[in-house]
């Protein structure tokens, strides 16, 4: 059974934060050891019980740890790494949160020279809010988590990455770092780029102020993804351009020739074409939920 | 006050039900008959209290009706009209609920050669469902109904359709046929071509299976209005052609900008993009729900 002595979470926010409550409710942690750049949070983050102490450096926090989860945005990943370089134990594990793999595994190749220690992962679950206040004890229950190992991953510690996530109530995948990004370019960074592309597009309209007030329903929801936190999709589209990018490229091309079909008034294969659609959402989506 | 003797109901659905219940409950009407062509549908709704009688032909129905309300699809409203031409009482006024107007306009005058006893309309509101058993007394309670007068629009038949739909609990607004067809392509038809878009993108890739399986929360939401009617947006495609397509250039446009930002590496520009992106969406709808 797993049993974690210490665990050093870096990043306290809603998905380093949520992991801590479960798995302090789940018993099989001793400790827990917040880090991050605001004291103000991480003084939150005691109070509130997500976390037993803190400390703002991280080569002081990870100190005897077995367990280091990083849950920082991609662009500061490599300086976490770099902070790490020369301090981590050498039978601690380190696992993160991610949500795109290959950059993240170059970074800390770039620092560490191999990846032996490293166990990169992405749970798929969120919320709209962040910081430690957000956090919730089961936000990863029922949910997916992917792992990536690579070629030289150590197989104990995938085991143990595994059951971390398993004890807070979440389902592990596995999957290679190039198809996650792959993945999660289409299913999760690719509509978040349409969100923010419409609600561009909407504003920039001469009438904006009245476009917005006549937005219906079905509008709000679609638009909600919009108004995710702008750095984080910045820092995505950098780490994951090239599978992003391709993913849009095929996207952009759909769009063209269901316009051709609209200009051509061919209500033939418009109607082919959106059967298609509600086809496989209601086959895929409402199928598996 | 609003008092009407005789409601026809052309299309007992969602739209067409609905209106007849709170129409109903606001004691504003003596009787409500039904039209359609599914008997059926006719029948449940007699039996659910939505309609007082029901005829399956249009000439009939409509004898001695003073307010006729079509709520049948775009594609059938010109058949419906030649039904109507020639049985339609003098005093009567006829109104719609179809999602595009210049077109519903232009139908009506090639059949009657003028609109003096016609006033378009379209209420903003809506359900998943289908059906006079999706038929809800509240639906319009709240909600905007745009009504399109025209050059030639009698000012008593306006003021009779606008108090009918306030009712109904509902807001009316006013707008010329042509600004409402690029409102609505904007806020409403846009969105739907998108996610009709993005599902058939995803449903191509070989890994579809997989792909679904791993979109998450936002994804669900994001595609659900890719589960709508298919034959009901052909028919809005073909309406709204012109319209819509020129936002959906626009739009295409903009992702095109974005894609070269993402194979770029212009991580400020990209941010700056979000970032208006956001604040657009935060501001316009969130400040206005």
């Amino acid at each position: 059974m797993l049993k974690i002595k210490k665990l050093v979470i870096i990043g306290v926010g809603l998905i380093g934060g949520s992991l801590a409550i479960a798995l302090r409710n789940a018993r099989v942690v001793e400790s827990i050891v917040g880090c991050g750049r605001s004291e103000e949070n991480l003084e939150r983050g005691v109070q509130l019980g997500v976390i037993d102490s803190y400390s703002t450096e991280v080569a002081h926090a990870v100190k005897d740890a077995d367990m280091v989860f990083i849950a920082v945005p991609l662009g500061a990943m490599k300086k976490v790494f770099r902070q790490l370089h020369g301090h981590l134990p050498a039978n601690a594990i380190v696992t993160d949160g991610g949500s795109a793999k290959a950059s993240v595994v170059q970074d800390w190749i770039e620092v560490f020279g191999d990846d032996a220690q490293f166990v990169p992962g992405h749970p798929i679950a969120g919320t709209e809010n962040s910081g430690v206040e957000a956090a919730l004890p089961d936000l990863y229950r029922n949910r997916r988590i992917i792992v990536t190992p690579t070629a030289t991953t150590v197989e104990s510690h995938l085991k143990q990455v595994t059951q971390m996530w398993e004890a807070c109530g979440a389902e592990v995948s596995l999957m290679s770092v190039e198809h996650h990004d792959q993945v999660l370019a289409a299913t999760s960074h690719l509509p978040h780029m349409i969100a923010f592309g419409l609600v561009e597009t909407l504003a920039e309209l001469e009438e904006h102020t009245e476009i917005f007030k006549y937005a219906a329903g079905g509008f709000r929801d679609f638009s909600r993804i919009a108004s995710s936190n702008p750095e984080m999709w910045r820092d995505i589209c950098l780490s994951n351009g090239p599978a992003l990018s391709a993913v849009l490229d095929n996207y952009i091309e759909h769009l063209q020739a269901m316009n051709a079909l609209i200009k051509a008034s061919d209500g033939e294969a418009l109607l082919k074409s959106f059967r298609v659609a509600k086809q496989a959402r209601d086959d895929y989506v409402d199928g598996l939920s």
